[in-house]
């Protein structure tokens, strides 16, 4: 084993404790008055408790797929012994990341209110370090999986050559982003659909009929609102980014070993670490950009503006400088041009970021545009959103489609054929782009805290100036959310774009292992372990004129369509039965509404947990079934296919529909800054009609797509070998 | 030339004899009084005014387009040099066919007022025959068309082989569909933001403002309201339809050469003319349909649909005994498979029609769930409207694709390698998904012509009971419109399929004329002339692990998007200049609301006019643009990615925008019939936004994209001299 390797588990040993660094630092601070402890309680009882309900459903499902697994390992031995172990470990470490990050979010909420009494600049420091615990402890566990399965596989591994053993080691390894893909569906539609039920839910009844302000304590569904900022906001983000990081360096380890196969050992194993390392030195630039994030006592938001942005512009630029040093270092074969894929990630992920920003932005036009259409009715106001959402996806699908072009360019210099080097190129520009999570993360996560502070602090009625606070910290997040999701998304095409080349290095393995030494290419025959990805693309007719691979395409872009339907539904429902129960609750508890009596604020907790369960199953079994069955009934065309048209389909709606919600989203914020008759005015009514649609939009099924597009990629290469075994060639 | 042929042209002049028998039937109808007269001629010249300016538009464009065309052939000899001529003879009848019905329309909405007042069966024979004249003559100018050039191109072309001639003739036939869809798609997006700006315009400020009743006089859009009800869906669904029936044919036709290119040239040619055979055996089984639509005097509605639908399924069931007699008495090789692909087609369009129709008929739950969840806000109706009309791209996706195993697998006997008899028999699905079109069509045009009525009924005051009879026919209309959108969407996924594999063709045909003999495939040589589709695959290595493909995917999946995004965007722009004029005219004009004064209607219509010419450009030129900067940049791998991502997104995306819409607007139907308050109630109120939201969705974007789909895949065939040039081969 490389001592390079050593770099990795320290770096994440490293970044734990500075997260635990943080988190101590923010249970010292007061917890303000007997009034906000209680509610804080309440919220944190109300997210944990949803936590455990979530957890036990998916552990039940991930025994399940564990026997399913172990069988396939065990029983029909297609896949490596390890998987299931590896599964539930990964589903495991992404559960925990989730935990945690909720974990501190819950206890920072009534301190960063308390801290916002005293200062904003305080009141950003307990927040944002808040955040950064979240961040941290996200990069910090996938490192630290990442290091744990590579050793052991490391020393757990026979093969004949030491190059064929670190293929046979990151492939497997690719087969466990699965659980973490799994685990991260599942807390991103369940947070999502119980965030949004109850935050419709709230405003509807709340806001709208008994015109009571947000977050009002008479409100049952308030607290069920701020438990769901926690589980979605926090918990379901983290598992997903935590996914989207995870899953990147395992496709891009798996792809460096792939390309380098011909090389000597110590190449191979340079470029298999290589993106492990890059995510290891961002993190390690997180940390001090974290660090550098600091205002002095009399700031203004531009000045906390930009303080967040000199921490993340620092982390930025010095990833720019170290990731030439690393590669300079590692000196593998091209490393200049590989370097070029890292920074082709870096700015891809920049330019998407900013897009999002543009469209979703009340200082740009478009969302200005969609505040006055919203003054004429709100019927116009939400055909100007699903217009500019849809024009706001060019952007980023040219920025994605140029930066492949340009990673797989320079990785491979220029050369078609070399695919393996170009591919690597385009996964190794999706850690460029997420390598800097840590403090990226950071940035995003204390958004939800500060939310939830201000709720804090009007259920604890102290005064505007605190609420006037924690509201500027969170406008700020909201901006920087917006950029976090188009991170998720840019990645998500590059790895799944790479993650697609895995899936045919299963393929040849599996073939490997049945005994297939040769393919029948055309008319002549190749060697099995020498065949290039292109001979495979031949041998299975993987081409745009196969029925089977079209067939695949129309059903993998009506998947994305599906499953956004699924879960926009079930907030749909979800929100309608928590309507009732606070209508319920008006009608039956006399006092509420004169704030004598208490509402029953766990039963509506309680509903929105149950929903949650009930409605995330289907959409997360129709992602796992698609691929299996159509792997099955369609072969190696139809799968490709499937995942082909998920992933361009995906990608797109991902886009429209984050920026679409996050644009309704500011819209209203504008009206309400003032614009077009300001708060009330019927220019607001009307946008409130779009922020709600647009609220599953950008937090249930837009954030979910990323997700979606990888794991049914997983899950069709964990199961190649039934895919394989059904177009069997000689 | 075979003696089949001219039962083609036969046809055609039956069927445009008929037409214009219906047509002299209904002009000596009686007008009704002058008041009557008045409306529906300030409509008519509102409408021809339009479509004058429409086609000055167009024309320059076509103009353009043909002198570019004129260079690609006489200046590079990139194409047959019929093309200029063939291009615009394509344009010319597709918008005579729009102008006819169109003519034919407005005069027959006061003459159905009239009968209205009689009796309903009158009111249904005026309505129903008027728009059996633009079924005939849409499928009549079709036909004859296709006659022409076949005759011409038979009369000059000359090759080597009768083989190859069929082959060139149908190949360059192919390429004078683009005049059709170019035509089709400024017709479908110009009308339809005609129509959808002067919708949304009086409905905001008439409606809901004034408080004045639909097609009330004294709002100053409503000329231009009833206007937009023939421009959009009268000469635009008309230009759809004529683009969808052509195309499909000539793209069967094209591919029936080239699957029996091998055998002897009698064969050939009768597998060639085979799809326009079946359109005309289909053409005259309309006939027949039509005339069995009679009622009895005291006809209830539900006698009305059983007339209806027993005409449309007399036709449908004696093209299932005809088509099998015809393909017997042609007895090609293998002609009971093909008959079996033709039948695939008949109920692939039958599914597609349910389950529109399950999903967007108040008669079902989808939508009435809708309505449900728009009584508790209009936010919420609007979510689950989007949620169910995700979830409704399900079947039509799945009809398709197992509809395209199935017409793949009987025309090439189960055999995966006969690629062109299996796309042929996809082909063949199309047209004959698309062959009673005459009479489906009829069905879906008497809507607008009974909406138009109502118009004038209410306009010159008469009896309530003639509005009632009308809306009777309206509301049939819209049942059997919806199924007319899933049949162009359905046929249009089928087309494009087939016209990829004759974009390959034209590769081969090009590279011929270029000289290159031989394709170098893998390690050896095949014969140009003779190399399969496959092997041009292989060739310009068109696999889904060739970046260029997947990034062409990734652009062709955002076109969809951002076509949509942009026609949604006009009709935004345009609804919101005709809101500003009205209300103008309500402030500025003192008497319009006491009915005093007249207001100032053709301003409307100009407004509404000017839109529609200035905004169609931008979607409609980058149509036209992509698939050449693609070409150019990309090469074969881009195009056919690019064109299989806007296929397969834009057929998803087409079925989600028609449904989402046709549900909402019969949600509100289903509420103003009485459910959750009725008219007047929150309930409704929250409807007509779903209902406004859905009008641009259903009636511009959403069946603007088959078109879209169809016209850049025409491009890129006209355009595959540049692509080949760029990725030239020895």
């Amino acid at each position: 084993m490389n001592s390079l390797f050593w770099f990795i588990p320290l770096t994440s040993v490293i970044a734990l404790a500075t997260a635990r660094f943080f988190f101590k630092q923010m249970i010292q601070y007061p917890r303000g008055s007997e009034k906000m402890k209680s509610i804080a309680r309440h919220i944190r009882q109300g997210a944990m408790a949803y936590l455990q309900q979530q957890y036990k459903v998916v552990g039940i499902v991930f025994l399940i797929i564990a026997c399913l697994l172990a069988y396939l390992c065990y029983g029909i031995k297609l896949q490596n012994k390890w998987l299931p172990f590896a599964f539930l470990s990964a589903g495991f470490f992404s559960s925990l990341a989730g935990f945690l990050g909720m974990r501190t979010a819950t206890c920072a909420s009534s301190r960063t209110a308390f801290a916002a009494s005293q200062s904003l600049n305080d009141a950003l420091q307990v927040a944002f370090r808040s955040g950064a615990v979240m961040g941290l402890v996200v990069v910090g566990l996938a490192l630290l999986d990442y290091s744990i399965w590579f050793y052991v596989l490391h020393t757990f591994t026979n093969a004949p050559t030491g190059q064929q053993k670190l293929l046979a080691i990151t492939n497997t390894m690719l087969t466990f982003g699965m659980g973490t893909s799994l685990q991260a569906l599942f807390a991103r539609v369940g947070g999502g659909i119980f965030t949004k039920a109850a935050d419709v839910g709230a405003d509807l009844v709340g806001k709208i009929e008994a015109n009571i302000p947000e977050d009002d304590p008479r409100n049952p569904a308030t607290i069920a609102d701020n438990v769901g900022d926690n589980v979605g906001d926090v918990a379901g983000m983290g598992a997903d980014l935590y996914e989207s990081f995870y899953s990147s360096i395992l496709a891009a380890t798996a792809l460096g070993a792939a390309a380098f196969f011909s090389h000597d050992i110590t190449t191979q194993i340079k470029a298999a670490l290589l993106p492990a390392m890059i995510g290891a030195v961002g993190t390690l630039l997180s940390i001090l950009g974290i660090f550098s994030v600091r205002t002095h006592e009399e700031a203004t938001m531009h000045d906390l503006l930009k303080a967040l942005n000199r921490g993340v512009r620092y982390s930025a630029i010095l990833i720019f400088v170290l990731s030439f040093l690393l590669l300079y270092i590692l000196h593998i074969p091209n490393y200049v041009g590989i370097w070029g894929s890292v920074v082709v990630g870096l700015i891809t992920g920049e330019i998407i970021g900013k897009s999002s920003e543009y469209f979703t932005s009340q200082a740009y036009k478009p969302t200005q545009r969609i505040a006055q259409h919203a003054s004429t009715s709100a019927a116009t106001g939400v055909i100007s959103g699903i217009g500019i959402g849809m024009i706001s996806t060019v952007i980023p699908v040219s920025a994605v489609a140029i930066g492949s072009i340009l990673a797989f360019g320079f990785a491979s210099e220029f050369n078609p054929k070399a695919i393996s080097m170009g591919l690597f190129g385009i996964s190794v520009a999706a850690v460029g782009m997420l390598s800097t999570l840590g403090i990226t993360l950071a940035t995003d996560a204390y958004g939800p805290i500060a939310d939830n502070a201000g709720g804090n602090a009007e259920m604890s009625k102290l005064s505007s100036e605190v609420r006037r606070r924690t509201d500027t910290l969170d406008a700020l997040g909201n901006t920087t959310a917006a950029t976090g999701k188009g991170f998720a998304i840019g990645s998500a095409a590059l790895t799944a774009l790479a993650l697609m080349a895995s899936y045919v290095e299963g393929i040849r393995i599996c073939m490997l292992q049945s005994g297939y030494h040769a393919l029948s290419c055309g008319h002549h025959l190749v060697n099995t372990a020498q065949a290039s990805l292109i001979d495979f693309m031949h041998l299975y007719e993987v081409h745009l004129m196969n029925p089977d691979v079209l067939i695949g395409l129309f059903i993998g872009s009506m998947m994305a369509f599906l499953f956004c339907g699924l879960t926009i539904n079930a907030v749909g429902r979800a929100a309608a039965s928590m309507v009732n129960e606070v209508r319920r609750q008006f009608r039956e508890i006399a006092g509420i509404l004169e704030g004598k009596t208490k509402p029953d604020y766990a039963r509506c907790v309680t509903i929105s947990t149950r929903a949650a369960q009930r409605e995330m199953c289907i959409p997360a079994c129709s992602a796992i079934i698609v691929p299996i069955v159509i792997g099955y009934f369609l072969g190696v065309p139809g799968v490709l296919g499937l995942l082909s048209g998920s992933l361009s389909t995906g990608f797109v709606l991902a886009i429209f529909m984050a920026n679409s919600g996050g644009a309704w989203d500011n819209a209203k914020k504008y009206i309400e800054e003032g614009a077009y008759g300001g708060k009330g005015s019927p220019a607001h009514k009307s946008a409130i009609v779009g922020d709600t649609i647009g609220d599953p939009f950008k937090d249930t099924s837009g954030p979910s797509l990323n997700i979606l597009i990888k794991l049914m990629t997983m899950i069709a290469i964990v199961t190649v070998g039934i895919t394989v075994g059904k177009t069997c060639v000689h």
